[in-house]
């Protein structure tokens, strides 16, 4: 089935600490608590699958999915105080960030 | 709403003549085509929006976003018919191509 009239905002954490899972725990609660933005269409908290070929980029630690219904939604929740509130919380943890953001062709 | 037991396969396409609408339409019909495998759930077919901060990539030219059920079914996507052809068809077009495969935490 098609997903059409969505923004894409595809997120890949990379941590700071890979080996620890008290980081890793501590980031996936700050996820959960940035799904309850009300703007967000969907979300899938993500780790990277099994899957290995040349092209498939398999070091992030997380991957954090968001559909929302417009552009405006997904700007809001960038300002919303829960993300303000995620990103002092949690930007610690990690080493490197990367965002692809999408709209229908 | 949480998206679970899901694998999501997120591939980035950059083309290796970004200028040619011509190329560009031949990618997305190709992407289109592909679009009819069956063990697909939903798909997205994107391209940058024009958001613009630093972590944000925007370099791509497309994006094609995949949800399957499982793990098996994009495996089994991987050696369709229709994807090897799409593969045969179209990867004159691009010059990169970048994928991220996740699956639930």
């Amino acid at each position: 089935m098609a997903l059409s009239n969505i923004f894409v905002h595809h997120v890949y954490f990379w941590l700071a600490n890979p080996g620890s899972g008290e980081d890793r725990a501590a980031l996936v609660a700050g996820l959960k608590k940035l799904s309850e933005i009300g703007t967000i269409r969907e979300f899938h908290i993500g780790q990277p699958a099994d899957t290995s070929r040349d092209v498939i980029e398999t070091s992030y630690s997380l991957s954090w999915l968001l559909l929302f219904d417009t552009a405006g939604d997904q700007a809001s929740y960038q300002v919303d105080p829960i993300h303000l509130q995620f990103v002092k919380e949690c930007s610690p943890l990690w080493s490197k960030v990367l965002v692809y953001d999408s709209v229908d062709i």
